[in-house]
């Protein structure tokens, strides 16, 4: 394990492909990679079994002592590369900054390879979440609540975007992830026999009614639009949460915590 | 109800203060005077009687017969103000412009002048919340929820900022709203009777084994600190949602839905 290179330059060009992988969708999924930073974060990817690539850290803020520390359990040891400040500067997408990025190869979440941990499994479905922001909150709840699987059905955008790393505070490496077509979800739901229950505005059944003691799929849809019919129409039941407020709208990541909590409730009876 | 006023200039004074308004909370405060933009968010403010000052509209996207129709039922009728569109794109924070701004007057939000509407009360109390998007996430909750009020302790922003108002979507006019100190809002609930349950991390109780039955106010500290002991003394129980993931750690907002909504589900059996 030896620092193999030195960066000093930000306009060096490994570096302006890494601000492009940073910033880019497209890019991610050209140069199936993506980055990490932060210790945590690239702690737990490693923990999953992420292949880091390269790591890339500046000494003026982390030694490279607690540098090898951090890849000491990668499965493949990293390219370690030692960079200047004015290019950390330039690559660190956050204010605070702990001194390390990391580039990593991406995964397909492919719901042929997933595994589910139990047969009565608990899984949490989103269809074509749009912000970050919200898909970040899911999947920190998703790891509180130790769920199955995650699925995300019709992604907008792709998993790897920094927004959603940063806001899921590393829940992305922690949680079993699929990623697939609404119709491909159904299937995968259908041949595993698991119950969907989809969190619905009308015809719906109040979620505290609802029996989750069997393997259950909660699935949620996006704020403007909710799911789609495919979902409704598939679903063994929809569900509510009534509202009793003046403005119909909870945020989706809250409504998803308040289904998936009363199963775990009622699942720990 | 006539207009009373044209501002065609972005370099005119008041609309100058406007800026300072929305960007200033130190001004909203010598002010006592904040902004909202959109017609729901305004709707809803004079439904709370709210006191709007001045309306300023872009007659390139609203028409003075809308204005006219939005501001009908406020209690002492506002300056009408027509501005041009370089005026409005100034002042308009938001992307989705539907080119309507008011000014209205703040209000106290004092403990003592807050009314509960059930004598068996169910409150929200936050501890010096930090994020605007948390607070109003926790207002669309609260909201959802119908709860009797929402509590501010020792908040470390007003609650004008329009990050707030905006992440709210208007839910900021839909509470009926406290601000104190802690030991304020503790007094506050002690005179009443109310129980208190602080969501804490150690030494609690699970949650769904807490009784919501009787007058009770769920207490929510920071995401990175916590409660503050005053609370955690002070409290009836302390409550815990039990974590299983590998991360310790849900968003405010979504833990305090959690566990509101699981009093609510105790008090419709």
């Amino acid at each position: 394990m030896n620092i193999s290179k030195h960066i000093s330059s930000p306009q060096n060009a490994m570096i302006k492909q890494l601000v492009l992988l940073q910033e880019k969708s497209r890019e991610r999924r050209k140069q199936d990679a993506f980055i990490i930073e932060g210790k945590r974060e690239i702690s737990l990817a490693i923990k999953a079994d992420y292949e880091i690539k390269s790591l890339l850290y500046s000494p003026d803020i982390i030694s490279s002592g607690m540098v090898l520390d951090l890849v000491k359990n990668a499965g493949k040891q990293p390219e370690l590369i030692e960079v200047s400040d004015a290019v950390y500067q330039k690559l660190a997408y956050r204010t605070s900054t702990e001194g390390v990025i990391a580039v990593v190869k991406t995964k397909k979440h492919a719901l042929h390879d997933l595994q589910l941990k139990n047969k009565n499994a608990l899984i949490l479905v989103a269809e074509a979440p749009e912000k970050p922001g919200n898909i970040g909150a899911l999947l920190r709840t998703a790891d509180a609540a130790n769920l199955d699987a995650v699925l995300i059905a019709n992604p907008k955008g792709d998993l790897y975007n920094p927004n959603i790393i940063r806001s899921s505070v590393g829940c992305l490496f922690t949680n079993n992830i699929g990623i697939g077509s609404t119709s491909e979800i159904l299937a995968f739901l259908k041949e595993k026999q698991i119950h969907i229950y989809c969190a619905a505005l009308s015809a719906s059944e109040t979620y505290t009614k609802t029996n989750f003691m069997g393997a259950s799929a909660i699935v949620v849809g996006t704020e403007s639009t909710g799911l789609s019919e495919a979902w409704l129409k598939a679903s063994t039941k929809n569900i509510i949460i009534p509202m009793e407020g003046q403005i119909d709208s909870m945020n989706v990541s809250v409504s998803a915590a308040i289904l998936i909590f009363e199963a775990k409730r009622q699942r720990s009876l």
